[in-house]
């Protein structure tokens, strides 16, 4: 795929491979000198380099929401060697389910820029829309609503 | 239009009948019925509601920095009804150029989602990237980084 | 009471003519040239300058939270020239009376450091223990959860 | 000392104990069973458990700012079993010394809440006056002003 742009397909497909865990799957789809841009000032803020960072940063998202993220995929925007996709991302603190608190629940609605080289992702950055970066580094902080300190 | 999404082209054309100030002009690229969503949680976040709510937030922008904003685009994406498009946005405090302090100058990339119907925005959101939400917030805080108290 | 600090009664006596609204009972025990600091980004946020600025202040949380808030004073504490106060502050947006919405519905724990003259507050300055600050931030901010915007 | 509250020498000395860092010296001053709260959403928020808990939120302070923390005390105040001390801080973040970025660079004015016990400090917390709060999360982040990623 050299010197062609994503398509909408490649997208989702670099996704899919992403939720799979699978490193060599994973790897199809996205570069190993990729770097990843979370939004805010919480603990998963900020760039996640290399493939391996990334994944990383994945696990940890994993881990400290128990497994609870559920990204829902409303639209793929492209141009050249770009795509940027817009989710709605709904999860919990891991052992904090049903809890309504913004400290505990996380409801946003974010959109990935991603730069593609040769069929892979080279660079990813997130935002998040409205009022949602406040309420993102409520949830990723290792503090709860009452201050009792989380796992970072 | 009407049945087709919009051309890159027409992004800037929407973007640069904006900076003209001139309403008819940008009454044909921006819907009356149009909504826009500013991120953060100071005085100029939320919903603007109508072409007339929009003109009115950008009345501020304008006013609050000077006049100072420059936006440089860097990228504009497209799918069906919907484009996206990345800016450096670059800009001071009214009465505050060349001041240093983030809650003087701001230095941001953002992007906008926009939704387009018959060839005009009827919906946008935009979300900033990094920390850029904590800085936007701080930048249009009503007080300085002294806490002296600014005009809304 | 040239000369002499506050006491634990004078320091109540002054919250207390505060709430009266009455503008000559509260100039008994706040100076004419006194200043306020309220602590955030939001729209009350910053120094509000002189008694006149001060009771703007108190009006407009008044205004903003539908009359709701109540402050329960659980501690003074003393110094020479000084007296810091410590309250336990609940309070609804005005029209969101029992929304559990962290942008509707304000609980926090707060403590005022006062500086006196001649039996008159001439500064004072606000701070909110634990996370307290960012939900003041959404509690006064001119958006709702929803990004509805507010009046300021 | 059991039954009376803390002088203004005790809490000097309390302090200058903790300064030592020298646990037998400092367990004079505060409690085994102690808890202590730091204000904000960021990577030392919240409540810290235990004298050993307290030790090691004052050891990640002094390591995350390269030791360059300076408190100079302003105020002592006191009631009963309690104490409220007003101090100033500045500090560098580790390796970022002269730095004028607010992620790198803290300088606010806090207030420490105290209570007492037969001579120890059983509970203490802090707020932040001004906007301390937010540049107190953007020191304390795991991200510099350019996103670069630091260790917790």
């Amino acid at each position: 795929m050299a010197g062609q742009g994503p398509t909408r397909e490649r997208v989702e497909a670099a996704y899919q491979a992403l939720e799979t865990g699978d490193r060599s799957r994973v790897a199809e789809y996205w570069a190993e000198d990729m770097r990843w841009l979370v939004p805010g000032n919480h603990q998963l803020a900020g760039w996640w380099e290399g493939l391996d960072g990334f994944l990383d940063f994945m696990g940890r998202v994993g881990r400290l929401s128990g497994g609870s993220f559920v990204m829902k995929r409303e639209a793929v925007l492209l141009s050249g060697d770009r795509s940027a996709d817009v989710s709605h991302n709904v999860g919990y603190r891991a052992g904090a389910d049903g809890s309504p608190s913004l400290y505990d629940r996380l409801e946003i609605d974010v959109i990935h820029l991603l730069r593609w080289r040769d069929g892979r992702v080279v660079e990813g950055r997130g935002a998040v829309f409205g009022d949602g970066t406040t309420t993102f580094n409520q949830f990723w902080s290792q503090v709860r609503a009452d201050g009792v300190r989380t796992d970072g």
